[in-house]
């Protein structure tokens, strides 16, 4: 696996390859890769005849007191890892490369955007959505491929790309699980063992929310009792717990229509999000 | 000319030009097209293999009050003058092929898109930036032309295709003026025969200056000496008289820098703007 980390050495890489015919999946990450990216990796090395992944830790998606500096950094295990996957580029731009000075322009989806997680981290999906489209312009790539982990970001992602007519294709990637069912994050690497005893709670607790709504429990009486569950567990705070619809993310007012149940809690020094659906 | 509307037919148009080889010159207009507009059309068939002109009149560009309906609109005549400039294809999508329902994306610049012109119509470079991120990442061109005479507008366009890493050229095309210096603009409809005759102050008075500047007066007097002569040429208002860094648009304060003066009033029911180098 090859490793580029100017832009213009990476349109060249894919200039090379469309000259060829082949087509190009994109796996953008922030490194500190789990089974989760891989599963990420694994889908576009099937599914395409190249992939690129991409490392770059975005600084415009970490808020004020957020975790920018201490997130985790792996590069040469990420590298290995990526080598093994059978991806064939790696692309880590330095953070001047992506923002030169003078760096002006931001993408932003309103409604979407605004909501759960944005409404949590104001200005994340601001950087998410500048970042991407940013990624989605340089590598050009036929499909790119996100974690439904991040389910609103793939939502803001696929609205993004839809709306500015970027010619890529974005898919979502079920989301990997430890075996007691707590989704993959490098985020928890900052639990201690205490804590990740507890964090399956996270998980657990919204399928069985799930479970309630789809027995026709009221919405606010399923979340609360899915927010008091989640504290009882140990998690310092829930930042929100909301079934909702699948795609517009509003409450879930319809059960003819697909919904979804989202959290986001805190518990010790991580902040952890999942998801599943109804 | 061939006349698209949709992206679809754009976009196998220009691929089945990439495949011959061809490069591809783009001239958006919102339509009631003048001699100015016939300037970029030239400059890109003259430079590019392959053009196109997109006509698109984009409400997210026009503010509460401002003449969104009333707008000049001549789509026979404007096709008659691009076939005429041997213009290749004619691209005219419609609001709902451009901002479908749950359209929700934005594109921002900040600083160059919030003053002057940004700080007069609040909004209006965020649907300039937004339409024209649409339309180079649907056209996929190698280079698009705008016109100076929208002096800002080019710079913001310029620094969100950078930002956003759009593989487009964006090229500027010098102002094209009527024989007394009035700048050609569609919005030049609306001034009445004795508005007309005043109009052309507007250009002479930046000329003036502009060299007021040069022989080393004060900005701030040679901006209000400015505002008063063409309020006193009979314009209702000036919403801003300006020297400025042709860069950064901000306040002109070293000589040793290119330098502009830019120009927004009222006249009659036509806001005109003007620009020239120092």
């Amino acid at each position: 696996m090859d490793i580029v980390r100017s832009v213009d050495d990476l349109r060249e890489r894919v200039a090379d390859w469309r000259g060829q015919g082949l087509n190009v999946g994109l796996v953008p990450t922030m490194g500190a890769l789990h089974s989760g990216h891989m599963a990420l990796a694994g889908r576009s090395v099937e599914t395409m005849e190249r992939t690129i992944a991409s490392l770059f830790i975005n600084p415009k998606q970490f808020g004020q007191g957020e975790d920018l500096e201490s997130y985790p950094r792996n590069e040469q295990s990420d590298a290995e890892q990526l080598t093994n996957a059978g991806v064939d580029l790696l692309f880590t731009p330095t953070t001047e490369q992506m923002y030169p000075a003078g760096f002006a322009t931001g993408v932003a989806v309103s409604g979407l955007g605004d909501i759960l997680e944005g409404s949590s981290r104001p200005g994340f999906f601001d950087g998410v959505a500048t970042v991407v489209c940013k990624l989605l312009n340089q590598a050009a790539v036929d499909a790119a491929f996100f974690g439904e982990k991040d389910y609103q970001q793939l939502l803001v992602i696929r609205t993004m790309a839809r709306d500015l007519n970027i010619p890529t294709r974005i898919e979502g990637v079920a989301t990997v699980r430890e075996a007691d069912g707590l989704a993959l994050s490098s985020r928890n690497v900052y639990l201690s063992t205490e804590e990740r005893q507890g964090a399956p709670a996270l998980y657990k607790t919204i399928c069985d929310v799930a479970t309630k709504i789809k027995a026709g429990a009221p919405l606010a009486e399923a979340e609360a009792w899915g927010s008091a569950q989640i504290v009882a567990a140990g998690f310092a705070g829930v930042d929100y717990l909301s079934v909702v619809d699948s795609e517009t993310l509003e409450p879930y007012d319809d059960a003819s229509r697909p919904g979804r149940v989202l959290v986001a809690a805190q518990l010790g020094r991580a902040r952890l999000i999942d998801n599943v659906a109804l």
